[in-house]
């Protein structure tokens, strides 16, 4: 549905997502583009959503270009809801480019403009633009715009980069997009289609995912790999650092729009937003969270009878912790498929029976045993404390809870919904008190440098500022 | 339901509103403004709206200011449709000022985005716009802000005023007005909604209509007075012809914002778009229609057993016909109350049963009978001809169409959805070749001076441009 | 929406119908039957849908027969919101038989599996059963049913007929309606559709509407005859008191299935029910009104500046009264056209302002003026009292009500929705008594045998019962 | 959506289930009920709904009774689409007991009337009836109370019991049972809401599971006990077979309404249909699940490099697998959470791209590796095909594919959704035969013995007839 209340700050009222107490830190966003003339590029790209719709549920859209025009439709909801029908895009359009988005609200942006791909007309003719990332420094340049004259329908960085692209007073787009994209700090991949090209880019970090990929001799880009799997298209590399990629009748064009020292990829993908058949930088998303649970049974050894992991992102990682100790593997956990989002009055005790809906142990395994639990992070130690129970609750007789990744000390200023500082239990409390709140046997965490080592890629490839506070920026 | 194709010329597919064969000139929309601290603005706008309705069904839209922020809600569909609850604003808002609009799209304005009111974020706050008319030099000045580096999301004049406003430089938004207004040409009335007051205009021909009126000791503004006894307010005046009027805390503040030599206000406004029961610089619609009736039967007398109108907008014209030459009045033609806006694949035998569907003369009124049939205008034709048809095929011995206004020669250029002149029957051929192809027994229409008695306002008071090629710009 | 909390009793919470106050004796369903091989029976459905649709807004449904199988479709709504779509029947059915109903509820009966035609199988077949009425002994024939092993899974008598179909025995569906129908006693219009036929009949008084059309070179049922004239029908007659018609390849059997000794036709179908256009045993509605006006007004003229009717009902009385005595006829009375069935949650402020939001008056017409308003009947007097405040209000001089119909003392036991005895203001006040409660200057009703008269019919052949407490069964 | 074509024989048009291609068994239906006067009964059936949406997707509904009057709510859809709040049943309603039904419609059943609860009005007052399963010999049922003059409206069970009840003569409803239940041939689990009781009762073959339960010091019966999990109740028994439990305010009363020589309980619950974690007749499923992986690989060992699950359904087995042979078990396939039941037009490119929308194999996992692939059956053999393919284009060695389960050589005739004896794979084929058409490296199925240990249920005591053919009636 469309209507909703909102203002400039976003939608009112509750915010849906942490009714069921679920505690994670949240993406935003998966994109994928195409440049086919002749494909059915409505089809291509709707598939290609679907695979990235873990990445947003908020809404979706896609915009397809003729050459002359660009369509778009987008709107509240999944993919299979904004797109009843798997075929089907406008009507006698015979596209050459799309371009498709899912939609993750961050806190504060949950406006139905905010909707994507942003469609808008300027100068040079018609431009859609889409993104997954958050410009840091897009309050000051929105400041600076609007002192300008600009004014702001939505709150999303394409409006932004449509501004400035449209001021630039470049004619080109790949030159406008040079001139200034310098003034951009933050983390993000933009696509861009016109009329006759699809454009893409990464900042100069890389710290958000997108790929290259082949599909019917023409050129594809995704926010993750496994978007190519579905629709049959080959990898062929990650757009790099500050390199752009522009693609055209002319083919493919690579150009490093923005220098780049170093990758500073965010590590959250491999533990937690990435699907695990997705590989980002050559590394298998799922065989990373494997070894990052290898590595914390190395760290953190535990006398068990049994390895459980919490469904479905630390599944893997639990394998992996299983294996290192020779304990045996369980599902000890069941997640309930259907738990949607549709609830709209959330009260105390749909919160607290939250967990409870969404997750059951299963008596019959754990009770009366000794029980790893593997989760991939903590941020508010609230679910946590609620599994631990539900464990105890169902007969556990001790309750090991091992995390693949490191405390949570800093809140991510690139655009990953986090908590405030003074939310995050890991920024407040030492492991031992934490692992007293939560009721726990032991709590472990991986170390930094295991995480490191299990995802594999160059020390300093990566960016960890939320276990460390380090800014690559 | 927000999502359906649309590109940067519109939406796709066939156009909705033909197929039932209604040949009518269109109007564009409805606007409601209320600064009312401490009433429940909410509510008072949804009203407001209801009595609004007639002037755009496309889509609806309630914006409120609390005095920091404002909140709005839009989507497509009726106000009932948008706001399915009498009651239930956005929840903990106080608001000070309300800005409400009804949507009516003109051909290739049918997308998603250009539901009002628009919302903006620029240098001094929020703003929320919107309007009734057309800006006729629209284009042009788009286009000069394209040139220097403007993007546009939507097609409306809203967008249009809010790019101007925030480039003025000036810090007050009267005075940005002030500044801006001057480049604009056209037939329009504006209202603006800030944090802190709510702002009315009308251009400098008045073409478009606006009234202020007062509501709980406090001022409102809407298009038509009807929406003033819908709420329970009294008429104060029109809006005067280039007047802003600056309603806030301080009270009512009138402007001259622009010189005005003449008005030239809409004649079809008196002709079909008004609601009967809105009077309209001190006319009444009804009465003003009843008057055209009684000037045609002057101008055309016939002699004939019964008068009857096309329902709604013919009816008053007919009872006057019918009073001037002593002729008895009747309902000879019914309409379908339940035919709405939903059909989404019309044929061509639906096209053909259209006029069938919604219309139907009742066969033991008109048999044997000399019927008058007084329609308020025609504009293709194609009703005409259907509905002559339809008497004759009840039985009327004779079908004597009247028309309550001249031929239409001239497309509208301020906005109103009239077809290319070429499409035009009025432009294209004589009276009697009209007749011939409608196929009534004889056919005529009000002149032009007639008209202008019947309107009762001074002569040079009326934008008669569709009749007479005259155009007040 | 097909889901809502319903009882034994019928749907839960508050009546929709009266929310705006308008006080009015309510209609129940409209039934649409053709058999006509070859031809594409679901659109000629849908379309007399369409002109039914003022007899019922809760549900509609179509059973489409192609000779072995009954297929429906059915579901809350309007024709519109059920059919989305003026074509699109179930696919590949080659149809030879339809039935259509929309459907009222009237008090208790709101639940989502009343809507009809019914669709049951039983020892011979398919059967879909729809109707217009009441029987009036159903509560005792299902007590019978029930103590012989019966089971009701809704409230409507076509679910009662099916059962006393199927426990008769007969192989034939003529016969088994012949021997079942003896035991009914009720207004009832019923249609029946098998595989291989379309049976439709009436009650022994006739009660309930049903004319017989031909279209295309076959037969054609419907409740009112402005459904014929939609669809390009021609009437032949109403279906005769007592009279079974059965349609089938075999051509139209007449049987006289029930023995009837006078017509006693709902005298509401000529006041108020049915559509202007209707012609009900030759009289036509708008006709009838007319002269319901010009009697009333020969019975209680009065002096006064002009006549005005209640939207849209009583117009045609309005034109009649004020033709009769020579008074102007005024449209002093709008009423808003967009005023829908969705407000869900009414609370008094709304009830009170709903009149206000329907019907505004035009004060330029009303102010200073001796006004008549004509109304076609006075339920509980409420909006009575309303209507005349508005006028009032509007600066009328004086209201002199005149109702084209006697006072309402007795509820109708036949199916129509009236309110108990207590609350029919006719049956506990003298006109002088309502007359100042509802504060008009005069108020007069018709005599009934005013109504008699202008109705036309020959004496005895109405049922006037709510009007004179005789009840013709 | 409650309207949509249908006829006697079910819904028009493609069946949606298929057009992933997904090849599985399909079970019908999930019930619940409880009988806890002072509770709030919506909610906690709400929530068990929530639990048993895996049963059955396509309708829900629940049913209250407040002592005298039945509520019932029932739509098509997800139980978050029919009920979108979590609180809120009928207002003002204070429940003794309730009913709650997840349906699932076999071909040929997909008619809205089937949503369940059923609410019927017999001479003893109300009912609400709702069912899991199948009586075999309901079209001999049916036919003869056809005979004896009943009308069906529904395909359901539940509606041939509520006739067989109400023709009973029997005054109490526990009698009425008694008396009618041995004319029942089949696999079903039925419960009934009185006024004032709950009953439940399972066929005296116990082939559908029904659990007991306690919750807040009152009685609790579902299908599965996940669903006492998830509010909070615990395990007491499974009711047992011919049992008939009466629960009201004088308690829980057993009645052995049924002889029961033995227990026939469908041994798919375990391998397929049932939640992992619900424990029936005292075995874990999961448990049960990883014993059958444990079992196949004693059975048919195999040299590879990883074992891998088709998820959700064989993971468990697949671990069983691997611990049994000491092989890695990996994550190798990875299932899209995200496709719905929404498409409407499937072709043959989705039916063709459909497992790959779904289920995606891990290239860097599988590749160059010996894979064996754990399934827990195969059907028609069309997914297996393609999920080999799946794999080798992904890049296995060899792919060795396990069954969990024997070749299913017989269609079921309890009501569990197989397809005809000619499409069943293992009814027409050899394994080798299987195995070159599906492209495997080998195939092997685990054998009915191994079934039989890894349930660990008494010999005889489980249904096979799809393994076996020897149907237990």
């Amino acid at each position: 549905m469309f209507a909703s209340w909102h203002n400039s700050r976003g939608k009112q009222g509750n915010n849906q997502k942490s009714i069921y107490g679920i505690d994670k830190m949240e993406e935003a966003c998966g994109v994928f583009g195409v440049y086919a003339p002749g494909q059915d590029l409505f089809r291509v790209t709707n598939f290609a959503l679907y695979a990235l719709q873990h990445r947003g549920q908020e809404s979706a859209g896609i915009a397809l270009s003729d050459g002359q025009n660009i369509h778009l439709k987008k709107g509240q909801g999944l993919v299979a809801e904004v797109f009843p029908r798997l075929q089907g895009g406008p009507k006698g359009v015979d596209a050459n480019g799309a371009l498709g988005h899912v939609y993750y609200s961050a806190r504060g942006k949950a406006r139905p403009e905010n909707a994507q791909p942003l469609l808008v007309r300027y100068r040079q003719g018609n431009l859609a633009v889409a993104y997954n990332g958050n410009v840091i420094n897009a309050g000051e340049l929105r400041e600076k715009l609007e002192k300008e004259g600009s004014i702001f329908q939505t709150m999303t960085d394409s409006e932004l980069l449509a501004h400035l692209i449209a001021r630039s007073g470049h004619s080109k787009l790949e030159s406008a997009l040079q001139s200034v994209l310098p003034a951009l700090h933050g983390a993000y991949s933009f696509l861009f289609l016109a009329e006759d090209r699809l454009i893409g880019l990464r900042d100069p970090y890389a710290m958000r995912p997108l790929s290259l990929g082949r599909w019917r001799g023409h050129y594809v880009l995704a926010s993750e790999t496994c978007a190519f799997d579905t629709i049959g298209a080959e990898i062929i590399r990650d757009v790099r650092p500050g390199e752009m990629v522009v693609i055209s009748k002319e083919g493919l064009q690579s150009i490093q729009v923005l220098p780049s020292s170093r990758t500073a990829l965010c590590v959250f993908e491999f533990i937690y937003f990435a699907r695990p058949d997705s590989d980002i930088h050559g590394k298998n998303v799922h065989l990373v969270r494997k070894r990052l649970g290898r590595l914390l049974a190395r760290e953190h050894p535990v006398q068990a009878d049994l390895v459980t992991g919490v469904p479905d992102s630390s599944l893997a990682a639990a394998t992996g912790f299983a294996e290192e100790l020779g304990l045996p593997y369980e599902m000890g956990l069941i997640k309930n498929r259907y738990i949607g989002r549709t609830f709209i009055q959330p009260d105390q005790e749909i919160r607290d029976i939250g967990v409870q809906l969404k997750l059951n142990p299963i008596q019959q395994v754990v009770q009366g045993k000794k029980v790893v639990v593997v989760d991939d992070s903590i941020v508010r130690g609230t679910t946590s404390k609620k599994l631990v129970n539900m464990f105890v609750q169902a007969g556990a007789k001790e309750v090991h809870l091992r995390i693949g990744s490191p405390p949570i000390i800093c809140p991510c200023c690139y655009g990953i919904d986090t908590p405030e500082r003074s939310e995050l239990i890991g920024a407040q409390r030492q492991v031992e008190e934490i692992r007293q709140k939560i009721g726990a046997t032991s709590l472990q965490y991986l170390s930094r440098l295991g995480m490191l080592k299990a995802v594999g890629l160059p020390p300093d490839s990566l960016c960890m500022a939320c276990f460390s506070g380090e800014y690559p920026l």
